[in-house]
């Protein structure tokens, strides 16, 4: 359990980006097969090249994502690697669980409590797709959050998230702003995010318009072909203080050989950099 | 990786089904504080206590299905539990992974690899939210499966599975038919199927009616209100092959005392032949 002084989830995301000045999420996606040269390919050598990165780049993220995908597909060494890579998040950052759990109220508590209570993280990522009793067990604690998916970097997830509308667009809403309207209900303990990806900026505009007090995780920069500006214009609000932008791959694989962790952190800066100019030109 | 001599999952569910005259999937939700007497409430008594009702209720399932909530709150014992328990799973019968995972491309081949590589699974419960390129990876192999949650048992998953029609209803296609719609789609190998739960008889009987070809994981009869003998009547088809009926709490908790096991097999054998008398009455 955490003790944030009694501050909200949202409250608290917004004071660490302020006092940062960065929008800059590091996502920890580490695969065994790209681990840099002087590391040995073992669950061991995946934790301290996570714990590198994340000492490289902690000056310049406001958050850090560790995506458990990665870290189950190692079978019964990849829970323990993932619990020491989580130790070594520092406390002054926002710790996300990018876990993308979802289940009915009994299993939604369990899955809660394995990431934010037996895991230090302060929220988790969880699909909505079964509504309010299976999402507010994440929500339960004000000082941590949830992030709930809504609309999803991916190229395939139009013909679900765009439902009814074709990808074309209609008059109808599109789930992913009815989704948008949901979480804001859910909201109640001011601890209620959105996953919306910078690879659809029209639509992240949408959200930023029908939700202007939620958090946001915009993944999708970079490598998937989201870019950077129009996610920090379109999904920050004018303080910049309401959304985190995620770069996995291009700080993680910045460089192959042993400078790894110095070639991160200086992604990681520039990227951070990046996205402070961004804010200027839209304030 | 199995080797069912090239089957595709789909077939060797009907296979099983039909052999064991059984529609009974026994659902392992394991809660420590209800280890019966003589057990010790620990990660090792969970699993001792999984493994006998495994052995007791062998020979009255048809399938299953491990509820991976229950073990990731153990924490760091919690993933090697798991894997114990489903060691313990007979392969003859259809071994359910219920970790409801859904991610984008890359993060969801590695939950597959998770679930159906390093584990011993032959299907795994899925969310649809992100769409097609989310689900392939778990229906790459066409001898295990994937079931897409459709419509779940829970009170408050109306809200979102009913978009945009209201749970009253209207002329409009609701997501969750839309979604047994695109899984119909995702089908190509012949191993996808629904969750759909015993809840909501009437929705049930609308996805059967949309998919008559895929197989169906019914959850929510007994402690969660839905009825047995309507989810046999609507959800299997004539021929009584290609739905599975779980049932966790009526069967892990049919007693407390040392006798546990032994009442655990009486229950699975009466649910057995309850399902049993439904087909009959439905031909």
């Amino acid at each position: 359990m955490l003790n944030q002084q009694e501050k909200t989830f949202t409250a608290r995301f917004r004071g660490v980006l302020t006092a940062r000045q960065s929008l800059l999420c590091v996502g920890l996606d580490p695969e065994m097969e790209k681990l840099p040269a002087g590391l040995p390919r073992t669950a061991h050598g995946l934790v301290r090249f996570c714990q590198e990165i994340i000492a490289a780049t902690a000056s310049f993220a406001a958050a850090f994502k560790i995506n458990f995908a990665f870290f189950e597909a190692l079978g019964n060494l990849g829970w323990s690697a993932l619990a020491e890579v989580a130790a070594a998040l520092p406390a002054t950052a926002i710790r996300i669980a990018d876990a993308k759990r979802g289940d009915i109220a009994n299993s939604a508590r369990l899955y809660a409590h394995a990431v934010l209570q037996e895991l230090p993280f302060d929220a988790v990522t969880v699909n909505p797709y079964l509504g309010e009793d299976a999402a507010l067990p994440f929500l339960e604690n004000p000082a941590q959050g949830a992030f709930f998916l809504c609309r999803t970097s991916n190229p395939g997830s139009g013909l679900i998230q765009h439902f009814p509308a074709g990808p074309a667009g209609s008059a109808a809403t599109p789930l992913y702003l009815h989704i948008a309207e949901q979480v804001a209900r859910w909201n109640g303990k001011n601890n209620a995010g959105l996953v919306v990806g910078a690879t659809h900026p029209a639509e992240l505009l949408k959200v930023r318009e029908k939700c202007p007090h939620l958090p946001l995780l915009i993944p999708g920069v970079g490598a998937q072909g989201g870019d950077l500006e129009s996610a920090v214009r379109v999904g920050a609000t004018a303080a910049g203080d309401l959304a985190v932008i995620n770069a996995s791959r291009a700080i993680l694989y910045a460089d192959y050989s042993r400078n790894f962790a110095e070639a991160a952190a200086r992604q990681a800066e520039a990227l951070r950099n990046q996205m402070r100019a961004g804010l200027q030109i839209k304030a």
